[in-house]
Formats: C-alpha cells, sequence, structure tokens
C-alpha cells in the first residue's frame, strides 16, 4: 500500500476526523512513536486521547498477547469465565482494589468508554429510582444517546436529532469566575423546594476534563462535590476514561482528593494495549443489575485481558507514579516558561499531570499550532468547546529523552506559527 | 489458576450472565471447540451470539495477526489513517460492495454493535431533522439508552432506569396469527392523519431476530417494508449485526429479498476473529455525519482490521455461501425430525440458515435442554422474550463431522430432559 | 359595532379558525339558533363542538344565573367551599352517579377539556408509577403538552414544536378493516414481554371520537378494552368531554356498554350554559392526589356552577334520554337516505345518537358542504384527519321542527354543492 | 344548605385544597368582603390569587353582565366572532396596547393560565425550531405538562408521575446572594459552547414571582435578561398571568422596566369579573401559528369579554394605577414597621405593589399567622417553596378603610400567634 489517502476520501465516510489534522498513512509503532508508510517518524503527544498511556505495543505486553493467540487462547467469550478473565480479576483486585482500600465489584460493560458510562447511568438510576443526572459543563461522556445526554459539548449533542433529556448540567469548577461560589450554587439548586432542579440519581464528572478542554477540579471542590452527594443520598460517578489508569500521576485520578465515588468508568488505557476494554466499577451495596439486565456482545475480549493483567506489572510499586509526578513537573515548567516567553499567545495553562496544555484566546491558534507540530515530527490534538486548548498527552511511560525532544518540537512549532502570523518576529 | 469460579463470584458484579448457564473456567479454543481448564471439551453452538462465524482462532487470520503484531503494527490509531485500515477498506469495497453493486460509504462507529445503531439512528435523525423512529417488535439492537430505546425486551427496557422515548413498535412479520394484514397496518399507521404515529426518520430492523427468538422476516415483507419506506422518505436501517457476515447463508442477511437499505450496521463476525470492530454503511447521500460528530476511542482497532481484512477471503468466491446454504438444510431437518419425532417439546421451527432453533410452548424447557447441552459437551443459548427458544448458532465454517456431533448431543440432550420430565419414557 | 370582520382581522392571532369559516359576527343566541349583527338567523348544528348540549341560553338556567349574579353570589372562589359548588356537587351526585351506581370523586381541574385530561393522565401515572399511557388512533384530548401527546391529529401535534413522549396509539375500533383481530393485537403487544410496549399506566379513549371522525366503538369493543385494562392493573380512562352529557343518549356515552371507568373526563356542556367547568371523576381507591397538588386559577366558576346544577335537572327522569334517543334514529335515517339518494357523496354514515354524520371519500367535499350550509342559515363543521366528515351536532334538546328544517337545509346544501360541482343534474 | 363541609368532604376529591385553610362555606361576595353561609364577614386579602384584582362583583360590570345574559347575547362561541369579542379587541387595543406603543396580535388560548402558558411554549418552539426553554427558579406557570415542566415547584412537579423535559431552570434574581453575578451566570451558560445547555426557544419568567413566594425582580435585571434574548435570538415569554393586570401599579408588570417581552401571557384578572379568560399577546412577526393548531372549546367565553370590556375603564386614565402605587406604598410601611416591630418573625419583605408579603424563616409560621388571620376575619394565603411567606393580595380596586382595616387584621393575628408561641409576651 502506497502512502496515499485515496481509499479513504472514496471509501470512508465523511465522519471521518483525525485523518484530516494528520493526513498520512501510519504503520508501525513503539513506544511514543509511530511511523508512517513512508518511514516518517513522528513523536505521539496523543497517545490515542489516553487509550495509549503505556505507549505503543508495549514490549512484555506484546509477548504476551503473542505467546495467548499462539497457545490458541480463546478470544472472544461474553461474559463466560475465561483463565485470562479471572487472572485479570484477581490481579485488578490485588494490585489495584485491596491497596487503595476500595471494593468495587467490576462489571464488563461492552468495551468502549461510552458504553461504561452508560451502564453506570442506567445502574444509578435503577438504584435510586429517580431519572435525572447532573452532569458538568465541558464534561464529555460519550456519542451514545445516553451518554451523549451528560456531554456538553454542542457540536456533538446536535449530533442526536433529537432532545436530550433527563439530565441537568451544573457549573464544573471554575466555569465561572467566582469559584468560591460554585458549590453554594450546586447546594442552592439541589436544596431549594422550588429550584426546577428534581433529586439526581446521580453526579457524573471527569476529575479532569480532557475533551472539556483540559479543565482539572480542585482536590477541595471534588471533597465538597463528593459531601454533596453524600449528604442527599446522590451516586458519585467518576468518568476516569481518560483521567485514570496513571495520566494525572495516581491510577485513579480522584485519588489525591480522597473520595470514594460510587461508580467509577474505566475504560481507554485499562487494556494497556490499545486493545478495547470497559470497565464498570461499583460500590457492593449497589451491585443490583440483574443478570444479563446490562450486557454486550464483546466485553469478553480476552486479548485485551491478557494485556491489561501484564499492565498492571507496572503498578505493583510506585515507581511510575513517582515517575509520572516527576515529569508532570517538567510539563508544567515547561509551558509556564512558553507563556512567559510568548506573551502574544494569550494563553493560560491548563490539566495536570500527564493531561496538561495551553488554551489561547486567539481563535484558530490552538489548532495551527498542533498543524505545525504534526509539519515538525510530532502528533498532538486540540481540545475544549472552541478547540482552544493543545494538549500534550505524552505515554506516562515516556522516557526523558523523548519527552524533552517532544516538548522542543512544540516550542519550535509554537514559535513558527506565531512568527508567520507576525504575532513575533524571528 | 484454578477451574474455580470463586474470583468471578468475588470480584465480578451480579450483571454477569452466561457464566450461571456455562460454569466451567474456559481457557482454549479452536475452530467449534472451546477447552475449559479441566481440559473438557465443549461443541460451540453459540458462537459468541454470532461474533465468531469463522468459528474460534482461524489459523489464517491467527497468523496475520501475530505477524502484524510481531512487527509492531500499529494496535490503536482512532480515526487516523493506517495500513491496516487502509486494506480493510479496500478490500470490503472490491469483496463485498462492489460485486453485490452496492456504494455504501463505511463509518467506523466504535466497535460495538450498540455504537453502530446508534451512529445509524442519530444519522437518520440528523438526515430527515425527525425524531421519531418505527422499531418492531422483539427487535434487539443494543443496551445504550438510544439502541435500548428500539428494543423489544421488556426486561432490557426496565434497565434503563428512565422512559425510552422518539420510537414506535410496529408488529415484525408474523408477530400477529393474521400474518397478511401486518404491512397494511403499518400503512394504515404511517397513512392516517390521525394516528398519532409522528412520520418516523427511519425504520429499524433485524431480518432474522436473533435474541428476540429467531424470527425470521419473510422476503416478501422484507420488501414489503422497503416499499413502504421508500414511499414516504422513511430511511431504512438493516441491524446485520448478528444477521449478517454469512450467518444466513449470503454475506448480507437481506440479499435474498433483493433490498438496499439506506444504512446497514454490521459488528460481531465482521472482525472474523473476535475481536471488537463494527462498521455503519451509509448510502452516499446521507453521508452527512460533520468530521467527527460521532467518534469513539476504540474506531481504529487495527488488530481487528487485520483479521477483517483475512477474514474476507472466505467472501472472494461462493463457496462458503454454498456451504453454509447446504449445511442449513441439514439443520432444517435435524429440527424437522426433532419436531416429528418429540411432540412432547410442543414446539415449532424458528428461523434461517445458521441461525435456527426451536420454540418450546413449555415453560423453561429450552433453558433445561440449553442446560443438560451443556452437561453433555456442547455451548447453546436460548432466546426470545420469556427464553423460550434454544438457539443453533454454529461457527459458518463448521465441517460436516462437527455439524454432526454437535446435532446428535443435541437430540441426546432432548432426549434425556423430556425423560426426566416424564413426557417420554425411553 | 358593524358586522364587520376587520377588528380580528387586525388584533386577533392567525390562529383564529371558526371565524374563517363562518365568517360574520354573531351576536344573540337561543336554543338552537343563532343571529348575526344584521339579524340573520341560523340554525346551530355545530353547539359549541358539544359545549352547547341545551341549546343557547337556556331559559331556567338564564334565570338561576340571574339571580346569582343579582345576590351577588360569590363568583371566583378558586377551591375554597361555596353553596353553588355545595350544591352542584349534591345533586350531581343524587341524580347522575347515584342511579348509576356511581360512587366517583369529584375533582375541579380547571375549567376545560384538556385541563380534565391532563389531571387525569398524572392521577394515573402517580397512581401506577408508570411513564407510559396507551391512546387510540384519532384520539382527541386537548392541546396541552400531556393531553396532545395522546391526540392522534398530526397538525395539531406538530404545534407542539416537540417530541411528545411516553404515549403509545392503539387501533382504535374499527381503524383497521379486519375490526376483529383489534382487541388481539392490542392484547398481544401488552403481553408480550418483547413487544417494546411498556406496560401502561392507563388506557384513555373516547367512545366517540368527535374531532376524529365521529368514529363510534362498538359497545363489546369497550367491554373488551375495560377487560384488557382490569386484567393488567391497567387504569382506564374514558374522556367524555364531548360524547358525554347526553349526547348519545345516555348521559354518559359509556353506559350501553356496562362498563365502569376509573377516571372519567367530563367538561364541555357540563356547565350546561357554555360557561368553562371540567370535572374529573375518580374511582375512590385512586384518589391519591394530596391538596393541591393538581390546581388552577378557575377551578371554582361559581357562574357554571350554577347553571350546571340547574341542567341537571333535565336528567332526574328519563324524557330527555328516550327524546334524544328517539331523535337520533330520525338522524340516522336521514343520513341513511342521503347516502341513497346521493351516491355521489361517496360518503358512509359515522357516529351514534346526535354525533353522527357522513364521511365523504372526495377530498374537500365536507368543507364545501359546510360551508353551502353556512350560506343557508345552519351552521355545522368538519371533522377527521383531512376534515373529511361532516357533523351533525345540534343542541340534544331540539324540537322537531328546528331538527328537521335544519337537516333540509342540510339536503339542500348537499344538492347545490353536488350540482355546482356537476356531479348531479337538477 | 347549612355550612356544613360534609358534603365536600363526601363528594369532592381529596386534590381540593383552600377548604382545608379556610373550612366554611362562602356564599356572597363584594368588592374585598366576602360573606360566609353563617353571614360572617372576612375581608379578602387573597383575590383569587389575583384573579379578582378588581374585587368580587364589580358593580359596573354587574351590570354589563346581567344586560348582556337578559338580552340572550351569545354565551359561548368558539372563537367565532362575536359583538362582545369584538368590542373587547377594539378597546383593548385601544386602551391598553395603543398608549404603550403595543402591536401585539391577541390570541384566546383557552380561558386559563396554564393554557395560555402552553400555547405560548409551543409557539417559541414552533417559531424557533428549537425544543428548550429556559425557566427560572420559583417559577410557576401551571399544572398541565407543558407549563408544569417551566414550574419550578417540586411537589408540583412530583405530579406529573413523568420526567419533565425540554427546560433549563436558571437562577431567577436574587437566588444567590451574589445577585451580581447572575446574568453573567446564564450568559456564559448560553455561550460556553460545552456548557450543556441547548440554545433555547425562549426565556419564560415572572417579573414578580406569586406562588414561588413573591420574589421580585430588579428592573435591571429584567432589563438584562432581555438583551441576553434579543442577542441570540431568543423569544422572552412574560407569564403576567398572576403579576399583570395592574397588580403592580401598572397594567404589564414588565411596564416600569421599559422591556417588550415578544409574548405576554394574560389570564386571571383580565376578565374583570373572575370569570375564566386567557389572552396570549404576540409579537406580529411571531405570529405563525397555523389556524386551529391551538384551540380549545372555551375560548370564546363572552360573559368574560362583556366585563373584560367594561374593566378596561379603569385604564382609560392613570387614577387606577396612581391609586396601587401610592396604596402599595402603604403595605410597604405596614410591612417594615411589622417587621420591626416583630423580629421575633425572623422575616423579610418581599415582593412589590400589591403583591407583598413577608418571609419567615420559622418553619410553619407563615401558615398559622394566615390561620389566625382566617379567625379574625382575613383571608390571607401563604406562598414560597416551603409556604414560607404570608401574602397581601387585596383587591387593587380596595378603599383605604378595607385596606387599614386588612392590615390591622393581619398585624393583630401577628401579635396572636407570636404571643401564643411565647416567642412575645403581651
Amino acid at each position: 500500500m502506497q502512502n496515499d489517502l485515496k481509499v479513504f476520501d472514496q471509501h470512508e465516510s465523511e465522519v471521518r476526523s483525525y485523518v484530516r489534522g494528520f493526513p498520512t498513512v501510519f504503520h508501525k509503532a513503539k513506544g511514543h512513536k509511530i511511523w508512517d508508510l513512508d518511514g516518517k517518524e513522528y513523536i505521539d503527544f496523543f497517545a490515542g486521547a489516553g487509550a495509549l498511556n503505556y505507549g505503543h505495543n508495549d514490549e512484555k505486553m506484546k509477548q504476551k498477547l503473542i505467546d495467548y493467540i499462539t497457545e490458541d487462547g480463546i478470544t472472544h467469550s461474553l461474559d463466560k469465565a475465561t483463565k485470562a478473565k479471572g487472572e485479570f480479576l484477581e490481579k485488578f483486585h490485588e494490585v489495584i482494589l485491596k491497596p487503595r482500600n476500595l471494593d468495587y465489584k467490576v462489571m464488563f460493560p461492552g468495551p468502549t468508554g461510552t458504553n461504561t458510562v452508560e451502564s453506570a447511568l442506567k445502574l444509578a438510576r435503577k438504584v435510586t429510582g429517580r431519572t435525572n443526572v447532573v452532569s458538568f459543563t465541558n464534561g464529555f461522556h460519550g456519542m451514545t444517546i445516553g451518554a451523549l445526554a451528560v456531554t456538553g459539548n454542542a457540536f456533538k449533542r446536535k449530533g442526536a436529532g433529537m432532545p436530550l433529556t433527563n439530565t441537568v448540567t451544573m457549573p464544573f469548577d471554575n466555569f465561572l469566575d467566582n469559584t468560591s461560589s460554585d458549590l453554594e450554587y450546586i447546594e442552592r439548586f439541589l436544596d431549594n423546594n422550588g429550584s426546577g432542579v428534581d433529586t439526581p440519581a446521580a453526579f457524573i464528572l471527569e476529575t479532569v476534563q480532557g475533551e472539556g478542554g483540559l479543565n482539572a477540579a480542585r482536590m477541595e471542590w471534588l471533597k465538597g462535590i463528593e459531601k454533596i452527594c453524600r449528604d442527599r443520598g446522590i451516586l458519585l460517578i467518576v468518568d476516569d476514561v481518560q483521567a485514570g489508569v496513571g495520566r494525572t500521576g495516581t491510577f485513579f485520578s480522584f485519588e489525591p482528593a480522597g473520595i470514594k465515588p460510587d461508580i467509577v468508568c474505566l475504560s481507554k488505557s485499562i487494556g494497556g494495549y490499545g486493545s478495547p476494554l470497559a470497565l464498570t466499577l461499583i460500590a457492593p451495596k449497589y451491585d443490583t443489575f440483574a443478570p444479563g439486565e446490562h450486557n454486550g456482545t464483546f466485553r469478553g475480549n480476552n486479548h485485551a485481558f491478557v494485556t491489561a493483567t501484564e499492565a498492571l506489572n507496572y503498578w505493583t510499586d510506585d515507581a511510575l507514579e513517582k515517575s509520572v509526578q516527576e515529569k508532570s513537573k517538567k510539563i508544567t515548567s515547561f509551558l509556564e516558561d512558553l507563556l512567559k516567553k510568548f506573551p502574544e499567545l494569550k494563553g493560560s495553562l491548563r490539566g495536570r499531570g500527564f493531561m496538561q496544555g495551553i488554551s489561547s484566546e486567539i481563535e484558530g491558534l490552538a489548532d495551527e499550532i498542533a498543524g505545525k507540530c504534526f509539519e515538525n515530527g510530532l502528533i498532538m490534538e486540540t481540545a475544549g468547546p472552541d478547540d482552544e486548548v493543545f494538549k500534550l498527552f505524552p505515554p506516562i511511560t515516556i522516557d526523558d529523552e523523548g519527552l524533552e525532544k517532544g516538548l522542543s518540537i512544540i516550542e519550535k512549532s509554537v514559535t513558527q506559527v506565531l512568527e508567520a502570523k507576525e504575532l513575533v518576529t524571528s
């Protein structure tokens, strides 16, 4: 095959998206690098939008996966018991849940983020007998109707083609300038009997909003939200699909806040290798779905179980966590320096951990920078309701050299874009 | 790991389902056979509920997959262009679409059945500006809110925890005894300005309802439905997730009816090897989603592209189709004989092709037979609103020996169950 | 004031409707006659769409009303107790409910038909905890969102500007040609666990559909519907707003069927004199609204209580009932003769009692006939999803002379219209 | 009839409400006074919840009404043209609209508040093609499903028995303590593309929330809201059902703000005499309902047209306005003094014009005071989400003597209640 987009232009739907921003045919990938058919190398600061926290084709997972396939381990098993699944369940409990004093039951809801979100929303409504769910401004939870109804993005919502109902949006931390009143605002809406906001089954939120523009909630805000829920018998669902599995420096993104959500949604990097897998973690008292009440054909993706189990070895000690936390500081420093060096960006720092970026007030600038990065050999996406944020999402396993090289491409690209716009002079 | 369900009982959610009917830990699989940890062999007449039409771990696909992984082919790519994806698109066009005179654009909507259904419903509503969708009695389309709203099963619908709206159910072929009036009934509802049925964006249907109880629509009924849609500017969506990819003897289940749906949903066996993949096929004039208007993290599952492309080699000539059609007759004969031999079953034949089974009026009997089959070394599930149908779903690539062995286990199991219930005497 | 429509054209909204079909300014009215500002007399076969069953300005009610106003009887009282209201409640119980062995509690829900329907639907949902309601093809229940959702008319439904949800339409008696299967059809939808029709809180229906085209359900169909509801714990709501208060020959339209609805909606003629009043009659066991849970400013319209109480004197013996039943036969004979005489009408007889008419297959013909009647001094409206029915709705207190005069105008008008269209020759 | 509630207890639904707070049978009424069957006189500071702004049985209206009835003026006319209706339309234009430079078209939507609200919401959705409507905390707009969905009160909302959809509640002026940020908050939700608040068809609000607890919006807030709507193509609906027709000192409550709503809802006092009537005033460019697209049986209540026309004589000069404004100050002074005198009330002043009252933090106190007032010969209701406000709603035509007598009863009752609770000592 040639490095040629013709086949995509001819046969793929217009809905295709990233191929437009990164117009080349990729073929191989390893760690933080990918190569196109011409052999051009790119540093991947996109990481599958958080699905490749361990980078591409991690060598240990790769071997386990090849071994499994070679020995004809069962590939597809619905929710029958398999060795691969059992080993994952056991190790996930031992390595992740138990040390964090968590006793979640694990549901496999179909292997995508939107599916775990849908299962969580259904369960919360079933458990409480209430229909309303509170979501947050700039939250992103998926494209199927239930998940889309708790997603803030106007463009995505329009795709529904019908009204999205049974949800109410509340302001995420910092949505308004006057941040201190946010929680009071929410409480007032919940407690005033005339507010028009029906008592919700659940709150659903991301601790750091990925697609929404790298908005990182403060830990005290998260604690406040948990308290609001507990005091009123409302379930707290944390959608950790993008921010989970180490992206912010701890396995779950909510750990530093010291909260315990009633339901946690995991997908993306939980499979380790980039294969579809999703988990819905459920506090035991709410584990009340009847057998098969929510199901799905691919909830038993054994290839993903195999690599997911191997990936958990990254979490048997705190080496990875420490490394991520340390490198996060480097990213923060880099971005702060960039903002200082280029006030012309009219930018501000966003996010935390390995999901940081810069929001620019200049319309279209983030996209131009991402485009220039691509030319310069780095893949990076934009986020936010107006795509106003460029978003650094390297694999959390990236080495120092890779990270620095990536950052230097970003700096170079920013410079080039600003010069081309004559906002700065070289 | 031991062949022990303790880890599942302790750590997995109560929603787990098939593990209860098939209580053992599976490990290896090949073709139509799977083995548990004790090495016990089972013939698989379940085939991943249609996700394993080519059987387990097909040797050619396996080699391609291992090669791809070994050479560090990119695993996860969102909807960026990759060699694996390009080759699939090209081959799918050449081998499947072009020979059938179909010009669908291909959308990758996230790799599960419910996701392709959601994308199809959203698109139909967007295209027409209408919100209502007509579904059919005993239709099954998925567990996310949009797809669940077009799913008939009361137990599954309750799981939503809220009203499912913007849909109307019409009678599927043969839902009423008086079959001839079904289409008239539907037409009357659509054409009478006082019917209360708002003009729908689309009809969505399965040509053979898998979960709904193996109800096979007659070809003239399908033609009639297509005409009803065409005459009124209503889109026709065929959900071929379970009945497609050869299960009924042709690649698309609707081919014998000579109809051309506006949108086709594919998933389950399209990936070939049991890895998650889904396609939404869209008539070009309706290919109007804006870039990214519907998206999903795992819409670029390259492992599945690799095996899916290899799987298409089964369709370069008509050998498989002929084989399936021939073996289907054997299945039909077997079931007809069974019904004759055991009038005590109070049963009737259902389905077509490799999705046939027997519906029994005796409450719980189908489940007992499936349970006995498991004891006797065969995996088979039940279907229908009251689980009243036992459902023969062998891989379509099964050889004669495997098929006959499977059928004989079923016959033996039926006999044992009826004897145990003293409905027949040995 | 002149007999001039200018003020209406200038100041009234485009939504005004009947003024377009009857373009004159009316002023006085008595019994079955109304006069415009030029003194032209019209026979009223419209009767306020069933709100003037006792004709205009009944002399006895008029005196009671003037007396009440003269003595400064309280006019507006919300739902406080008043003498006028107490007397109505007592007499309604004595004259209407008790003799019919009915023990309904009386709710005053706001003085319009749509308001009683809304209160009935809310109560049925509250009582059962279910959200779905079954309505019937060509049912008409009102213009507010809850009532509009159970109304079949496509033009009216579009006015909602949003999807109308939580309802399912079933075929009314005779909706399909094959009438015998209608009830089976409904039962099948309710009992099949895969039908997609969620168990409803209630059925709501009119025994004779007024706006829907004078479709009269057979008594055995109504009995069948009641049985379907009773067997499944579904509430039966009869909307007797138009067909009630004697219009079909008995006080309640459902009396000949021998059924006892759980909730009955009354409005239009219950006030007697044409003043706004509505009642929701509730079986005691379902009388579970909390105080004020449904309310409304004009639920205590004492003028209407005064005339309503006087009107009940028509029901202390069976004279009116017998008269209506006898005159109904005359209307039937007249319409049958008309159909025989003018096969060019391509018509069929519709309705029963004092709500009969002719449905014509010729597009626009019913409207032309109504228009010609107006020229000839008779007011009559059309109904049905395509306005295909002309509808004889005289006051039920009309004398023989008035009735015959009205019928002769209709015959004359039909003749003139058909001649003008050269469908018949004079 | 005896002054006995037995007939109501036996025959009326449990939903009856005010009769519980005012347990006597009323019979006669005049101006600001009503008498029960025992001849006991009550001062009416309730005034039909704003439906009796001109007091009971105004003498001039009474004569016009008796004359009309005596001469057999047509009572019920649907939306046919009548002399009574034409005269009302003309005078309403001349006396109310023209002097205020307003050019609304007048729709008669069925004679209740909820009906005008439903018609307004439907029209706004139709005109804009959008489904979402923004309502405000503690707004009250009616009991039918469309109006209930924009009503804040949790108890009333529960009565729906199903989710209320297609609406979003925003904070009314002063809902949060930090009032200055309210408008910014709303703007931010509308303008942020990720807020999850779909662009609404309309805002609907009361300038002074009657049922919601006498919350009076500041004029600059109303101006701000109008600007927000205009800038974004959102319709502004003012529900002036309770606050309109002079209750706040001008005919429309929004006049002092200098705003021009796109749609205005009027009912309650517009009929003058307490008979059901409602108007929807529509800016000509939005007058786009098709004929009959919204209708209703009692939209032509000629008795109400007759009294409504006579009532407009109160507005031919500014005497009434001045009087109301002057007396409003007396009420304000009285309430301020009361608050000073009785800090034990833990109260605060609410409302403006003839819709003022006191909100008390002491649970149940407002109800106790209203109960004591009843004993002392004054009718007054409570409002607010927790019935925490007692609400002075005298007729706006009350004379000084009546007003003072009423106020003195309130003061006496407050004293008695506080003494009885030993909060103050005599």
